[in-house]
């Protein structure tokens, strides 16, 4: 029932939502898991989720001598996950390494050259030996939520998501097969990638999309609210992760700082060629380049691929009107099942102030008017 | 069965996205409609697709004297929609008032204040006389999609959506009772503000949230398909919109500029200061700096009403496994609605490389608990 390839037991350093979702999808799948938090009620909300069992050993003092464990309070683990905040992260790696010889010990920070760089320097400068380092391997879970802390934790958090690892030359390959191992184990896809190259990815696909949406959201603190009431679908979208933790997302932005700076002096650049173009809308040349900037935005939106790594944009949307009451939604769906059609995609789309809504059911583009026909025959408004 | 309020016959004169939409939702509700645009082939698809009659008047000469209708091939329209590309409304505006006395003149485009002034400075120049003026009233129905043209028209584009009503001081009533009508029968709800309120509006939660997703896509072009293959949803909502239509939006744009213009001044300042913290990420201050930024992006983000107008953040997400099979989605929602809760909004959330997606299904948050037990009792994941 338990996992091959990923040594037992694994502790858990840190029981945030990250922490506490790899206990719960892990214990889920038959693994022995410890937990240690420094604050004792996010361990205790994590133990009483199922998340796993409370370490014993003490986790305070300094490490034993290399070779040597510290106080494991009788436990010995064969792998160590270091979700703890990102700017401690590269500490409790090394921490971790030292305390536990022999173990595997990974960590799932959402930025990975600057611990890699950690974990190097504790080479260099004799705190850790070439063995030591080649146990640990840097990972990173694409998965998160809006929420955070071990409340809003769930064993399938990582189901269908890109789980990175990130393997140097040195990784031993005991530790890079525990990763990948677990990361299948909680349902995620791997995807192997240098650090370098990962930490210009998120920058770009991550940090940045985190940015825009704080800086649009911040230009609403002052809206009166009869504007905010014509908001629609647009603004929500280009918003939704505005909602994010602070105290997160500085640790993640200051340890990704100069990939994400070359990014954002491109926006830079561009928006200053937007501001003067607006100080003058009318001047010859204008309106072109205008155009251009949105054309780039057109070019760039249609690289991001779809579900399931599909052709962007490869689905066709039938929408139908439903009423906004219980049970409309499941009888348009259960007559979309029994038109054999399979949905590829589902989207609410609704708007403030009226009490029905349109459903957008993404289908393969060979299926559309089947369903059409279909749906419309049982009398259903499709639009 | 025609609409009460509304002057028949209507006469629409663009027949893109939005005038064929507006002809198919008039036709559905009884109303006499007839079509007119310079593209005879837009005209064609629109008359095809049964968004009205085509009008037999000759359009293109100069109007009749003021009180003289020109050449209308029989059919004097009681409204004149002018659903014509941004940024050529105010003439067209201008050219109805005058071909058609006594009409009622209502345009859909974008922006507001820019066409009232046209008008106004119609009535300063002798052009127009203040009576023919007041027949015009600005509206602006706030729906669109990423497609654009009559192929992608639906009667139904409009429901649940905010119509905003821009009348004048000297608008006449009967004009602003049809345009309030003609929102009312296309589904949409009205609200009724000032021109430069308006404007001031969408720049925020319109135009700066489709230049925000432009900015952000157009960093994409470059990037290698194994960074895109990890994007999730928070890049995918942030440019969603990035795909509209660049020859429409410069339109936009340029025609709001003033008001963009300020707000875009303000996210330059955020972005220079979020650049020169980053550039020093451990300078003192710095990460108070980066935390501010993105605590003002929680609080724009707080104020974005959700639903039916409801407070943000007022719905509970219960979220549910499902296989990427046909039916498995109608079958979760079937029992969703056995319990006898209402789905407020719902999202496929999933990934690239993956068979299986999550379901997120919102509800009141008195009901969670008991969605997710009786769910769970019909064996499904919920996470």
């Amino acid at each position: 029932m338990a996992p091959r390839g990923l040594p037992e037991p694994v502790l858990i350093r840190g029981t945030g939502l990250l922490g506490t979702s790899i206990g719960l999808g892990l214990r889920a799948a038959g693994a022995e898991v410890y937990l240690a938090d420094p604050s004792p009620s996010a361990q205790a909300v994590a133990e009483d989720i199922g998340a796993g069992r409370p370490y014993r050993g003490d986790l305070t003092g300094a490490p034993g001598a290399a070779g040597t464990p510290g106080d494991t309070g009788g436990t010995v683990p064969g792998t160590v996950v270091v979700a703890s905040p990102p700017d401690v992260t590269g500490q409790v790696v090394i921490d971790s390494l030292l305390r536990f010889p022999g173990a595997v010990v990974l960590d799932i920070a959402s930025v990975k050259g600057e611990i890699q760089r950690q974990v190097r320097a504790g080479v260099v400068d004799g705190t850790l030996s070439q063995g030591q380092a080649a146990q640990y391997v840097g990972t990173h879970p694409m998965a998160g939520r809006e929420r955070s802390g071990p409340v809003a934790a769930r064993g399938q958090l990582f189901t269908a998501a890109p789980w990175v690892v990130c393997a140097g030359e040195d990784t031993a390959p005991e530790a890079v097969a525990a990763a990948e191992e677990m990361a299948r184990t909680l349902g995620a896809t791997v995807h192997r990638m240098g650090a370098a190259d990962h930490d210009a990815s998120v920058a770009l696909i991550s940090h940045l999309p985190q940015i825009a949406a704080s800086l649009v959201s911040s230009r609403l603190q002052e809206t009166p609210a009869a504007s905010l009431a014509l908001s629609g679908n647009g603004l929500r979208d280009t918003t939704r992760i505005a909602a994010s933790d602070p105290q997160l997302w500085v640790q993640i932005l200051a340890a990704n700082a100069p990939d994400i700076l070359q990014i954002l002096y491109g926006v830079r650049q561009d928006l200053d060629r937007l501001i003067s173009t607006m100080e003058d809308p009318s001047a010859p040349g204008a309106r072109l380049d205008i155009a251009q900037l949105m054309a780039e935005g057109n070019a760039g939106h249609a690289r991001i691929p779809g579900k399931h790594g599909a052709p962007p944009q490869a689905f066709a949307v039938v929408t139908v009107i439903v009423d906004d009451t219980p049970g409309q939604i499941s009888a348009v769906l259960q007559d979309v099942g029994r038109a054999g059609v399979n949905v590829e995609d589902l989207r609410m789309d609704h708007s403030a102030g009226y009490e029905v809504g349109m459903l957008e059911i993404s289908v393969l583009p060979g299926r559309k008017q089947e369903l059409t026909d279909a749906l419309s025959a049982q009398g259903w408004k499709v639009v």
